[in-house]
């Protein structure tokens, strides 16, 4: 197991001494930083804005310096309450994560299996630090899958009229089983802006390079426009449909020998590597959203 | 030098025998076929349709086989007479080039330099098989660089006024300098309908990834939209703006530490990459123009 | 299932008239190409050197034409004879394979599943045109992987004292079941000679970018090293250790922060993509071996 | 102008609270940090080590803080006797640069202009933070290219015989030009151990995928391989032939249908993109050398 480890993750309006005083806040307390990541966006329209990611050791809470740092008591929750302070006096949104709390992702799928097996194939394999507790469909046909890896399946079939009702069931079963995200993996519905506003975060693949080609077959719509490349986005779903912030892109070289068919199996195979890369920097605590746009550090 | 080469270029509704008779008709002349490539595409709206790209030498055309079967006289007319009949046979467009033909390329700049120094270095280098007779501006900027090789630069200014007379005198230079083939070098201004319609073929670098970002400032968008790759594109210029045939595109990745300059930097990069490999496979007579699309040989 | 086809692969020394005589031979016939892609290597040190691959339809085959042209019987038999004929006269090597024949691929493997898994699921997505009769291993990890996709595992455990023995039963599998490819999928073993002289053609993956960090751990030699790219390599096996002719690789971008943990990860995607690739490539008769080198049409 | 900024370049043994007491370092004295980056390397022979850059505006240098954490003058010969101490508490390696210095950079060519031309257009672009004070080529062939851009050039032939006298005079003309930085931009000619010695920081283009290839003709040999990647590497050049610490590499695609020649070209414009990459990293401080490896911020 090793150490356990928090990782802070800070959103502030720059502002002198930023550095200094978030590290010392830590090396005060008797913390030692094992990786410190900022940046600072000058480019933002309200003035200048500072980002950071620090993963300290918790290991130094055992000390008496810790104690006498924070009051008597050298609890989680200590730390926090004090960094509470210091943030509202920089004006910061943060968070924090503790390495030995393991994230709940559910996946949601319709029909096709390849981005459920990339995801259970790479967690198993220890790329993904999480527990996969539940896989939820609106079709029954990959429930095979997931038994094979003894994750319970779920079918929740959906139509224009049970729409509502199905998301509250949806909602139900990610409440039960305490998810931290979701991942629609080729899930082929849209969610309703109240099930957004309920749902923990939920990650998106969008099969297309955004911002082109929004909307059905893409690849169908790439082929006839003779692109030269074709390309997917991971991003945030939010109410904007396709517009929310960017985790991450990537694409592939086609020509015009492929017709819409292979161009589907060459982004079928960027789209699992986006994905997939979009919810290990989720869940490696990698990502700081600001308005539309990510810091992924 | 070497031998002349012919490089014929054909798209033909796909019929049987198509690879046979159109091999078959170069060997009945005794030309030797160098290079030969085609496709069928079969996602053609209007039915499957079939390209060919067919390099012959015409040293043979000195052979007694050659003047037989041309009916006495082995010329590049009489091929072109005989070619016609047989494309006529098959609804074929086609075309042809001779390797002893260098095309003279124009290219229209205002005040980047980057694609301007880009495109005459490699043709100095050996890498673009044409002369550039001019280089055309709206501004007097580049006046030193065109100069620095010793290629004439003509500076006509454009307002919303004079455009029309701009266009009129930029469409007489290009006459005048038997110019084949028109490279917008980062060229600021639009090409109107009219000086489309009667001028060569016009190849345009799109700063960004199409169809994503049209219009201004593509990276400025690009760093608001917090997007993770950019990119260019290479086109023949149509009357659609921006929705002409895509030679070639290319992807830079980025992230959140990189500002609108940085990305504008790094975009000029794959932009130069981008219209030099357009150009190249255009001065080659790799590509035909199908529709809104283009094959690349 | 659509009509049947046949690929026809043929190398010989270049020569005039080529592409002419073997399309004309199928012309004649009444047989329809449906795809032909031709390349002429003028490096090769024994002179030039012609590549052509050709789909045919056979549906022509029932037509009287066909009859009359292949001597009274219109059986693939008497194509294969009669194209020998022609192949002879070029001094050219050729294969033939026909699109009814469904190749049987073995897959060798060890401990790690990225590979298997990866190959089975795109055999099961209609990605590899290919039947997967068994998979061998030398030790019992996969066997749960295996049985999931209902595919026969076989252990043959090796030693030092038993590599021939294990060999001749490896061997005496592939033929009894027939294998046309023997693909090594992460399996930690080399092939001994003998193994390669009597077995189907055999791809292996390497972890690595070949000719870089040839031999183990490439991913921890290239860590020390710091290079800033990782790569993998897919190629036929032969006597020459990685030294066999080259049929895809690619590389993914690596830096400081990431240790040989990290990059092995990352390469084992790089690993995955090409592999397939390669297989893909294999198996739709895209790849004729030239010595030390391939033509991939 | 803006205001003027030192970079700090930092390599030490990890040791709890670094962070902390070197981004303190600053606050204290009053000095704002506006960029910091570090990283920890786990996996170094002699037990972890940690690399940081540190950016701080030195605006603060005239604030009443500064003067008296100072000791009473606030000059930066007083920041670097203050910083030397910590560092040596540290046992850290550190070096800083300032904003208002600009960094002098001599290009060493032989024929080739690719580089060279690409190196001054980014310069005059402002991609390249330097001056060029000189061009020095052992033949004639590029003074016109140099000349064109108002560039000092000294042509020093050499011959076996006189290589260390030649070696002489171009280390001259580096001390008496005050050159930080020498670029190997295509020079045929190894470097002496003795010349490596007493120059400046030189940086080489390698043509070729280290550490494949290595040699000459590289390209003449990617070919002959059928390899269907080629590379090329910038490193720092050292006693050790093309073993020096890498700083950037990339590579480009090829296949059959490239000769030696069309593969020497893609790679030239490889070679540009990594060279002027690396280049830039060296000019920003952006790069600390560790051994036979580097770590890029």
């Amino acid at each position: 197991m090793g150490p356990v480890h928090a990782t802070f993750l800070i959103a502030a309006p720059d502002q002198p001494g930023l550095v200094a005083r978030l590290a010392g806040f830590f090396y005060d307390i008797g913390l030692n930083i094992i990786d410190a990541s900022n940046h600072t966006d000058a480019f933002m329209d309200e003035g200048p804005r500072f980002f950071m990611r620090l993963v300290v050791d918790l290991s130094g809470l055992a000390s008496p310096a810790a104690v006498a740092a924070l009051g008597g008591s050298a609890t989680r929750g200590a730390i926090e309450a004090a960094f509470r302070e210091l943030a509202a006096s920089l004006s910061a949104r943060w968070s924090v994560d503790y390495s030995d709390h393991v994230p709940k992702m559910a996946i949601l799928v319709t029909r096709d299996p390849a981005c459920l097996y990339d995801l259970v194939l790479r967690q198993r394999a220890g790329e993904l630090r999480c527990e996969i507790p539940l896989v939820i469909s609106n079709h029954p046909t990959l429930e095979a899958v997931a038994e094979s890896f003894r994750i319970p399946f779920f079918c929740i079939p959906i139509t224009p009229e049970t729409k509502r009702e199905q998301e509250r069931q949806v909602l139900h079963l990610l409440k039960r089983h305490h998810v931290d995200l979701v991942v629609l993996a080729r899930y082929m519905q849209i969610l309703s802006e109240q099930m957004l506003d309920e749902a923990p975060p939920v990650i998106n693949i969008h099969h297309g390079f955004l911002p082109a080609f929004q909307g059905a077959k893409p690849y169908h719509q790439a082929h006839a426009r003779g692109v030269k490349l074709i390309g997917a986005t991971a991003h945030y779903a939010t109410r904007d449909l396709d517009q929310g912030p960017i985790i991450e892109q990537d694409v592939a070289r086609v020509n015009h020998q492929m017709g819409p068919e292979e161009m589907t199996r060459m982004g079928r195979d960027v789209e699992r590597l986006v994905l997939s890369r979009a919810v290990r920097a989720h869940l490696e605590r990698r990502v700081i959203v600001e308005g539309r746009r990510t810091v992924v550090f």
